[in-house]
């Protein structure tokens, strides 16, 4: 078992290799969030305060970083894939009817529904107004493309949810467009703001992609481990929620006709309290579906170590080869 | 009183001169809203279906061959627009909590709430990727521009509501933002990827903008005027959401201490009920509170007007100056 501390020595490269430029992705953020409008200050301020590590940003800057980039588009390029990250977290509360968001009260508990709906709105047009800003039309393009993408994968989400037979693929497709297409896109656009050629950045687009990957597969399985504090939300959101994430498809193809009654019974037919979580938890680890959720993370995790391995030694490819491991043991 | 079919006539030069344009822009729309998740195209589909007049992209390809353009951006350009407008409005219904739209159920009476944000997300990530491809930079930053100042006239209006102390100026500040900011963006981009300097885009930003307000000027006079045939929503949704336009800002200023006093718990207290707004009418034709509106529609206008006049003639020109009396003559 790996304790917090280790696993914060993972990230501490990538904090310490961005940590000025941070200070002028926090300062643009700020900025961009100044509205006459004191609502608007106020939500963002709530999310972005909260402790988020700002993972998607500093990969941004490293990613840039790592081929040489020398002027200040990737500030701009970082705060506007905070902005974007922001926005979907408020529509995805909305979405979720969820009531905690890293430890703290979601901006709908406190502010309303609607007001999380119009400001994550406007976080996306300030996003796109930077990234207009850096003239930068491949950005342009990889940015638009993921939002996009991302909202597609929302919905397929909702789709998907309450549906038990949703099949791996199925939610292989939802994870990689909801999650990992913002990673990809973090990645992508620092070698495109310094003008690599394509297959520079499609490299870099596969490594964000294979860590949101397994970024997103640790997450579902903390959903199941029991882990509070490490999630900074309750454990069992998505067993609430409905939703059919990796563990729960392992654990049901594994299944006991009385076990698939039980499922079916949980996430098509709400059946879903702190009793059913508990129980749903033996199932979980009955059929090992934790241990292998995070095998697959590994792999995901092993894949985007090795799109990186090729290029130059650099102190941001160490770091970002050091954080797939942060994005991994956040569970064990 | 100027009749349905007269009316008719002021936009029919436009729909003519961009019919085979609007046919390449639905074309676009219909391929650019297709989906592997169903309930996307469904969704747009319904809203897109509905009848609106799509003036906002006819004013694009418009504004665009006014100026010679040659090319085919203008139809992505138009696309995009209609999609701003229509994410908008996906938005705007689930924050209204409305459930008539065009004279049919709103997306999220049908689909629900959580659809109807999520495929708005959608459609705004669409639009953006259009614009990207048209690989204009001026487009890029009038449209980002624009999806910033209309979702904060959003939150302005969310944080006006229910405050009958709403200023005129406040008032105006709204309607900028949430309504007259796309007229004026669709209309400056049509110089803009024509190639038009800075003073020509201004001006067509500065008629957009113009005819925005006055159209917005007429919904909100159309709201208490008892006519919903012309609107296919309800008349007294604003009144019901405690929204507060320009007939109550004008019958409120003029008054009596016992009028006030009826406003203020119709508006911040929601007393509200078809009575109340029976009531509401009559203080509004008592202090002729819709025939000014118009009034400052018409100012609004004749300013659009103007700001086309120097261009040299061209049935473009023509088509765009009819369309301010469309609007204005929604009501008479």
């Amino acid at each position: 078992m790996i304790c917090a501390k280790e696993r914060e020595e993972y990230i501490q490269p990538l904090i310490e290799l961005t940590r000025d430029d941070m200070l002028a992705v926090n300062k643009l953020i700020c900025s961009q969030t100044n509205s006459t409008v004191p609502i608007i200050p106020k939500i963002t301020h709530h999310l972005t305060s909260s402790g988020g590590k700002r993972l998607r940003p500093m990969i941004t800057l490293a990613a840039a970083k790592m081929f040489g980039y020398a002027g200040d588009h990737h500030i701009k390029l970082a705060a506007a894939v905070e902005f974007m990250h922001t926005a979907t977290l408020l529509h995805d509360d909305v979405v979720d009817e969820s009531k905690r968001r890293r430890g703290k009260s979601t901006a709908r508990m406190v502010w309303g529904n609607q007001a999380s709906v119009l400001v994550g709105d406007f976080l996306l047009g300030q996003a796109f107004k930077m990234i207009v800003k850096t003239r930068s039309l491949p950005c342009l393009h990889i940015l638009s493309n993921a939002a996009s993408i991302i909202a597609e994968g929302e919905v397929m989400q909702l789709t998907a949810a309450k549906n038990i037979k949703t099949t791996e693929q199925e939610y292989f497709a939802i994870i990689n467009a909801k999650t990992a297409t913002l990673f990809s896109a973090a990645a992508e656009v620092g070698p495109a703001i310094s003008g690599k050629d394509e297959g520079t950045c499609s490299a870099l687009a596969h490594y964000g992609k294979n860590l949101g990957l397994a970024f997103q597969l640790i997450d579902d399985a903390l959903d199941y481990s029991g882990i509070p504090e490490y999630l900074g939300k309750n454990t069992g959101d998505d067993f609430r929620e409905g939703k059919v994430t990796m563990p729960l498809i392992l654990s049901f193809s594994r299944s006991s006709q009385k076990e698939r009654l039980f499922w079916k019974q949980a996430i098509e037919f709400g059946e879903n309290n702190n009793t059913a979580f508990a129980k749903a938890r033996t199932f979980i680890n009955k059929h090992n579906s934790l241990h292998m959720t995070i095998q697959h993370a590994r792999r995901f995790g092993e894949k985007a170590r090795r799109t990186l391995l090729p290029f130059d030694p650099s102190p941001q490819k160490d770091a970002l080869i050091k954080i797939i491991d942060f994005c991994i043991t956040r569970i064990n």
